[in-house]
C-alpha cells in the first residue's frame, strides 16, 4: 500500500476549535499541521460555528481533505437545549462547511453523520477516546491524563483502547475520569471555597472574577500568549492584571493586597487542582489491579500537561510519567484528540476495504 | 565558665512522654540520652502519671540531674475537666516524682511551678516554643514543621524563636500552626469523609477502626517497632493486621477487599494527610512576605518527618527542606520538644546569674 492521503481530525469544543491535518503515506505519518482556535461558543453564537470550522479547515487543509473525522463536547454548552439538539446542530454546521465526515463515538468507532444523528447520546463528549486509541498504538496499557483549558480526562487505557467506566459526562464525572477543572477557564471561585488571606482561611467569592489562566500566568506555568481565552474582566493578559483579577476573588483589590500576598493565593489554587486531579487519578487506579500496582505508564497530554497532570501523576504515586509529545511530538501533546482523530480517520480509510 | 551539668528536659503529652538528659560542659553539649514512653493518660489513668514519670527520669538520668525544664500537653486530655486542672495536676505529679523544675510558657521562657499554677494557660500546650528556640540556635529565619504522632505543628521562626500568631492551641488552630493530623493515632475516618473503594467514591465510618499508624506501615513509612502506641482493635502490628483494620473503615472486611484495594486506600488517606498539612503551611506562609517568598528554610522534625513533613513542605513551595537530625542528630529529630527543654534549661543554668 502506498496510498497517500491526507486525514482531517476536527475536534469541537465548547470553548475552543481544534483541527489536525495529518500526510499519511504507504501507512507512515508523513507530515501533521495543527491549529487551534478560541471559540467561546455561547458568546461568539453558534451560527457561526459552520464559517469558522470552513476557515480553520481551509487553514489546515489549503487543498482539501481525503477523509475525515470530527468529535464534539460542545452539545453540552447552554446555548443548546439539550445534548441532542447540540450533537445535530454541530453536525449540521459541519456538513456546510465540510461535506463528508466521520463522527467519532464513545465506543472508540465512528458512526456516519446520519448514524450520528439518529444516537446522539453515542457521539455527545465522544473526543476522548480517540485520545485513548493514539495512546493504546504505541502503550497497549497506561493511564492516559489529558489537562486541557476546561477539563481533565483521566482514561485507562487496555489493550490499546479506552477501559472507562463511564461512557458519557455524567458517567464519567462519578467514576473519576472526568474532572471539572483545567489550566486555563476554570473559575477560581470554583476550585476553592476557602483561600489563605493574611494568615487567615477566608471564603471567596464565585463572582466570574478570575481564572486558572491567570493562577498559572503568575506562576509562571503559562506566557501571555498561551493565555488563549477571554479574560474575566476583559482587560488584559499581563501579569499585573492577572493580579488584579486573582486579588478580587477574596474580595480584595490590587490597592489593598501586595503582589506577594495574591502569588500566594496563586500558590493555593494551583495547590487545590493539584488536589482535584490527584483524587480523581487514585480514585480510577483503585479499580483494577493492574492501575493499583502502578506497573502501567502514566501519560501527559493536553495544555496542563507539564504543571498539572505530571505533577498529579507523581502524587498518586506513578513513577513512570511519559509526555505525550516523547510518543508522537508536540502538535499531537498540544491538541491530542484532533491529532488522533486524523490519525484514527487515516487508518480506517487505509483498510483495504475502503482503498 | 566550665561548669559541667546534667540538664532534664521532659515532654508531658496526652499520648506520649518524652525524656531528655543533656551533659553540658563549658557550654557544650557533650552526651545526650533521649526515651520515649506510650503513657495514654485517658487509658493508663492520671493517677498513675507521677510514678511513670519518675521511672522515665530514673532511666535517662540514673545519677539525677541539675536543672530540668518541662512542657505540657496532658491538660487537654479529658481526663481532666479543664486544662487548668490539668496543668495543675501535672505539675503536682511531677513535683512527687523530680522535685524542682521550670514550667515552659507560651512566651518562650519559663515560669517555676508556683508561678504556673497562677497562670496555668499559659503553661498549657507550650512544647513548640522550645522547638522553635532549638531550631533558632542554628537558623535564626526557617518554617519549623513538626510532625508527631497525633499533631503537627508549623511554627514561623524569626530572630531565632517563635513568631506564632497563636499563642494557645485554639488560637493556633484557628491560624493554621497546629493541624491535628498525626503519623500514628489520628483516626482514619477523621482524615478523609470519602475513599476511593473499587473505583467508587465511597463514605467512610468514622468508628475507631483503624489509624495513620495503619496506613504508614503499609505503605512501608514506618516499621511495626514504629508503631508505638495500640491498635484500635488490640490486634498485632503485621501488615496483615493493619490492613483488616483499614479495610473495616468502608465498612468492608478482609475477606471483601484484596490487599491491593486496601493498599490504594491507605495511598488515599496518605494524599488527605498531606493536603491538610501543605495547607496549613500554605496559609501560615501567606502572613508574612519572607515566608511567601520561601527563601528561608523548612526544617522539619518529629516522627513523621520524612514522609509528611518534608513532602507538604515541597508541594507548599519550600526548596530548602533541612531534617533537624542534620542540625542535631537522630535524638533531637524524633522528641524535639524535651531535647529542646534540656538545652534550653542548660542555657539558663549557665548564665551568669545562676552559676
Amino acid at each position: 500500500m502506498s496510498l497517500r492521503l491526507t486525514a482531517l481530525g476536527l475536534d469541537v469544543g465548547g470553548a475552543n476549535l481544534k483541527a489536525a491535518a495529518a500526510l499519511v503515506e504507504g501507512g507512515e505519518l508523513k507530515a501533521v499541521k495543527v491549529r487551534s482556535r478560541y471559540f467561546p461558543i455561547w458568546k461568539a453564537g453558534k451560527e457561526k460555528l459552520g464559517s469558522e470550522l470552513k476557515s480553520l479547515v481551509a487553514e489546515v487543509c489549503p487543498r482539501g481533505f481525503d477523509v475525515a473525522a470530527l468529535a464534539m463536547t460542545a452539545e453540552l454548552s447552554d446555548v443548546y437545549w439539550c445534548k441532542s439538539e447540540g450533537v445535530k446542530h454541530i453536525i449540521a454546521s459541519a456538513r456546510q462547511a465540510i461535506g463528508e465526515f466521520l463522527v467519532a463515538n464513545v465506543h472508540g468507532s465512528f458512526y456516519t453523520p446520519e448514524e450520528a444523528e439518529e444516537k446522539p447520546l453515542e457521539v455527545a463528549a465522544a473526543n476522548w477516546p480517540a485520545s485513548a486509541w493514539l495512546v493504546g498504538r504505541k502503550l497497549p496499557n497506561a493511564l492516559l491524563i489529558d489537562v486541557g483549558s476546561t477539563t481533565t480526562d483521566i482514561i485507562p487505557v487496555e489493550g490499546g483502547k479506552a477501559a472507562t467506566l463511564g461512557k458519557t459526562d455524567p458517567e464519567r464525572l462519578a467514576a473519576g475520569e472526568l474532572v471539572f477543572t483545567g489550566a486555563l477557564r476554570t473559575s477560581v471561585g470554583a476550585v476553592a471555597k476557602w483561600v489563605p488571606v493574611k494568615g487567615r482561611m477566608t471564603r471567596t467569592s464565585p463572582e466570574y472574577f478570575a481564572i486558572t489562566a491567570d493562577v498559572h500566568l503568575i506562576l509562571g506555568h503559562i506566557t501571555p500568549s498561551q493565555y488563549t481565552c477571554d479574560t474575566p474582566d476583559g482587560r488584559g493578559k499581563t501579569r499585573r492584571e492577572a493580579l488584579a483579577r486573582l486579588s478580587r476573588v477574596p474580595c480584595a483589590d490590587p490597592e489593598t493586597l501586595e503582589e506577594w500576598e495574591i502569588a500566594e493565593l496563586a500558590r493555593f489554587i494551583y495547590e487545590k487542582q493539584l488536589q482535584q486531579i490527584t483524587e480523581a487519578i487514585i480514585q480510577v487506579s483503585s479499580r483494577s489491579r493492574k492501575l493499583a500496582s502502578r506497573s502501567t505508564p502514566a501519560v501527559t497530554c493536553g495544555v496542563g500537561r507539564r504543571f498539572l497532570a505530571e505533577p498529579a501523576a507523581r502524587r498518586a504515586g506513578y513513577q513512570e510519567v511519559i509526555p505525550l509529545e516523547r510518543l508522537y511530538g508536540m502538535h499531537a501533546a498540544e491538541a491530542t484528540p484532533a491529532y488522533a482523530l486524523a490519525l484514527m480517520a487515516a487508518t480506517i480509510a487505509q483498510r483495504p476495504e475502503h482503498t
